[in-house]
């Protein structure tokens, strides 16, 4: 999992906020949606993952924020696994409109169990 | 449950869209925290209702936008029972700024297992 | 713009709730998203729209919920101009899942201007 | 402003998702409403802010989360004012359930004007 993953978000309005960006809380939900793609551009699926009884909790998140995104805008989404731990994965974000890097982030996931209890990443997701 | 519950909602900024305007799909998240909070009101907690095993899903909803509401608006929210079935109930909702309306909606809620099986309604929110 | 729209939405997990459903309200998001998009499909952006001084608010919403839609769905969400008139737009909605309808909808939009009068359609969106 | 604000803030069912915890994005929804709010306390609204042609515009955000928080959960919100430069404050956040602090991080608000050009924050803002 070392190469970068790209899609494409298109801007909803709902996204907006009063002052015509993509409220900031909404990029958390676009990195979401970039660890969920990316998992499954390698045959995966995050669904069969709960399903098995595990789950990825965020655990922290750092953002910087650069230029504002707008409704209808359609941007990039770059993510990228940073670091691969026994229980844990970091990614690293980018999120760009033409040539222009809007906004970067971080994220650690952890993976848990039912109850809360730190699980070892399956092998599947280390390979 | 015949009266009418009473409850003051703060409008947050992310709740706004590009039109500064509050999005008309958060009224649906007013709306739920009036049956929430009027179910409270009778002494029993929405929370509890799951834990013990039965959850209630919407299955219609109207409702109707009369004037916008704002950031920061101090919005009252007037929630009333209009109807009770064997498993169903069906809610009527004002929102209110000073002395006007500015939207009016209603919703059928229906009592579901976690097999999403229809319930009957539990005899203590029938009462 | 009598012929149906049809766009594919793949269900976020910020979507769903703590019945592992997708939140009801969101189908209004996914409503929007297939006005915008429609309009796209006729050449035109709402963006630009808005650009031009003029809104579309929702005045009217009505949801009916037959089954639940689950993250990482892919749904079809497929919308039709219902009628127009001189200042408004209806229009109907369907969510599908492979062969089923899990809701269905239809919203009112007016066109207001930046001080809320309520204005004449454009020509170009009649067209 | 140095004193630290507190607020309480009941957790909405749309803010969870299919784990049953709020959806991690909700806390910078919670860290804006504690901004709000302090300024609300110290007698000043966001709201005559953007009236008067200035925006306050997250730069950096950053969230550690140690605990989730659930439907129904009345939380504790603590903001304080970490540090104030000519056109940005940065606060910090607990946000506490009982003796437990779940969820710590920060933010810096950068003043801009309508175009986006960094402003000074205004004298009443510092005193």
């Amino acid at each position: 999992m070392a190469a970068a993953h790209e899609m494409e978000i298109r801007v909803r309005y709902q996204e907006t906020d009063g002052q015509r960006r993509v409220h900031h809380s909404n990029f958390l939900t676009y990195f979401e949606m970039g660890r969920t793609e990316m998992l499954r551009s390698y045959g995966h699926s995050y669904r069969d993952f709960e399903d098995a009884g595990l789950f990825m909790v965020v655990s922290d998140v750092q953002i910087s924020y650069r230029a504002p995104a707008e409704y209808d805008d359609l941007l990039l989404l770059r993510t990228r696994v940073d670091k691969v731990g026994a229980a844990h994965i970091k990614h690293a974000y980018e999120v760009i409109r033409g040539t222009q890097i809007l906004v970067t982030g971080s994220t650690t996931v952890v993976c848990v169990d039912a109850e809360g209890k730190i699980r070892r990443l399956p092998e599947w997701m280390l390979g």
